[in-house]
């Protein structure tokens, strides 16, 4: 496997330099040639996606999973569509990011450049593979990817097709290579393949992530993982609140910018506890998991364990925590807030403007749903993922956030 | 070892909260508290490094590592002098690098903040303690600093002189960590504290950045090592290409940014290598390893092996190759360059656009000299490192690297 790996590196360095001199109209014209090749190999693709799903049925696989998984006429139709707007989209190379004249005569020039050979490890939805390749592709960068083996035939009849169309359209296939190979061991090593790959995006669950965090060489770009809070002020709205709580923890429980924890102003608890239950109750059963507040105001609450606090449900489950102060609710969710987004309901905007600037996260909202933070939401046109760590790159990432820049400096025989 | 560690990193979990608040003001006057600090404690400063000095003869160190460990009044009033002048630059925090309103009503801003804690692991000089401190402090970061044994009573005094300064400012000590144990098996700990630290930065030889690539779980910047190129193309300016290779070359042997390989158009290597080794003769013998057709020019030159092509020699040393086109040496160069910094010389505007374009490094030079890639010498007033990676920041680091963002979203209601 390792041989494979190193050849398929190699490959994409090689197409990584005909990829950074590709014009804007070269790189959609493939694109669009994508999306109608998508359209025309929809049969092979239908099949290979017909056996995934019937691997998936006889290992047992869960119906959301199974859905996750499933391909059919329309979401061919969703991919190629999702081709097409990034088609669309402004090219993020190629822009100057700073320029100056030094003392010297020397002329700087900061200008957006791809990122080079980026690796993208995912978990099961098929239609990934288009969007990822797309979103890469765009901002001039090769891509290795490595789905997972439930849609790995689905994964490989895309691959295959827009591969086809990018021989089609004059640009080198090898800007898509995707690893057949579905083995942990084969995970590893990739994640070790720092000659080749730039840049590794793990996306999916927190043990995949984890698990990048701790093998890979690469540079790696944390996604994804979201115990998002929201704090309920003493001021708060507290009609308002009951709506965006609900919003934010039921509207999709299995997303990363759903709520899972709520911190309550101690002289909130007592009218909004009561009136959040009737307004779930409205719309789906969410058992909370509270203090010992939290349990004497709302008699069907849980007693939570501190591990509550820390957790991302991804399911109809809260925790909840009462606190005296503002500072207070800030302390608690710099502890045990994975970074990601957190919101604070009031109507004092000296408290607003306290928390926004002490909160310690991507995404920082007042009187807003978190399941705003989202790349499409933010107006970026697209989303490769959502970063939870610091460097290069934090909350939503769109194009701009697949290049990296270098400088370019004209002189006329400086030296030192 | 590893609780004291952990004692450390959560120690600088507790200021950075502190920290990311202060004013501008208020970081700067502790800055020129420290400076002055300092000089106060120059005797007791001058005595630890004494015995450093002490040892390193002792143990037969070389007398140019010697030269970088030693302090006196003069190097410490210049340490003193770059904390003032840390404190004149302007803040990089609570810029508004984006802002935005969405349909919805959304109202979302980009905001640069710290890092949040910053480890950096450095070996030799001393003043580092002092520089890299007032970096990551100005720009709201907490910072854990590990330096290399032979400077271990310097640097633990003039961090005790510091941590005396912020607290006699009002600011928490705890923004300046310095690790007291030196040997290995605490630098490989320390790149695992990632529950405390936001970003590593080593800095030093290959071989410790090698290491923190390797063993690293916290998001790393890779710094420093330069193997960079000179293209003398076929239209160079060869009185001007023999100035600025013998600057690049011979100014200072020993720095990431001085060259190390030459790459020479066929047609100009007949001329430019005989006026280049006449004009070496007057400053310093330098080794030239090249090809056969370098070689049959330049009679004392020595054959070069395939690993010389790929050396940063530092040292008066360089490995020079013919090429027959622009093409050709851009991917001599693409293949072995560290992607630091590399130059053309060239009359031909459309070689110089063409070798800017394609040459994969931080910094790509046309007709001036690789010894520009610093932080001064770019106007940033400041420099923490020349990152050799494309995540975050690439090329010379200043105080905007050491900051992040997050997104502000204020609302006033919007669900999903």
């Amino acid at each position: 496997m390792m041989n494979s790996l190193e050849e398929m590196g190699k490959k994409a360095v090689m197409a990584k330099y005909r990829l950074q001199v590709l014009t804007a109209e070269e790189k959609n014209q493939a694109l669009l040639q994508a999306a109608q090749g998508l359209q025309a190999d929809r049969e092979a693709i239908l099949a290979a996606n017909g056996l995934d799903m019937q691997a998936g049925r006889e290992n047992g696989m869960h119906a959301g999973l199974l859905d996750r998984l499933k391909l059919d006429e329309s979401r061919i139709n969703g991919m190629a569509e999702g081709l097409r707007q990034v088609a669309e989209l402004p090219d993020p190379t190629g822009r100057v990011l700073d320029s100056r004249e030094r003392p010297n005569g020397l002329r700087l020039k900061k200008v957006s450049v791809p990122l080079g050979v980026i690796g993208i490890i995912y978990e099961s939805r098929p239609n990934v593979t288009a969007d990822a390749f797309a979103l890469c592709f765009k901002a001039g960068n090769g891509v290795i990817l490595k789905g997972g083996s439930d849609a790995i035939r689905s994964n490989m009849a895309i691959a295959a097709s827009i591969r086809g169309s990018l021989e089609k359209a004059g640009v080198p296939k090898e800007a898509l290579q995707l690893i057949e190979a579905t083995d942990r061991e084969t995970a590893t090593a990739f994640m070790k393949c720092k000659d080749y790959i730039d840049v590794l995006i793990p996306r999916g669950s927190a043990g995949l992530i984890r698990a990048a965090v701790e093998n890979s060489t690469i540079p790696i770009i944390e996604t994804g993982t979201g115990n998002c809070h929201i704090y309920i002020d003493e001021s708060a709205d507290l009609e308002e609140a009951v709506r965006i709580v609900i919003n934010a923890k039921t509207q999709r429980i299995g997303v990363c910018n759903a709520c899972e924890s709520l911190v309550i102003h101690e002289k909130a608890a007592g009218d909004f506890l009561p009136a959040l239950q009737k307004g779930l109750e409205q719309v789906h059963m969410v058992e909370i998991r509270g203090d010992a507040q939290v349990c004497r105001i709302l008699p069907d609450a849980v007693s939570a364990t501190e591990s509550d606090y820390g957790r991302e449900y991804l399911d109809y489950m809260l925790s909840a925590v009462t606190v005296g102060s503002t500072e207070e609710a800030i302390a608690h969710i710099n502890r045990y807030s994975t970074h990601h987004s957190d919101a604070i309901l009031t109507r004092d905007p000296e408290m607003a403007e306290k928390f926004t600037r002490e909160v310690d996260s991507a995404c920082v909202y007042v009187n807003a749903s978190t399941r705003f933070t989202d790349g499409f939401e933010f107006g970026f046109g697209a989303e490769i993922g959502i970063s939870t760590q610091k460097l290069h790159a934090r909350g939503p990432m769109g194009l701009s956030e697949l290049t990296t820049y270098k400088y370019i400096i004209e002189g006329n025989g400086q030296i030192r």
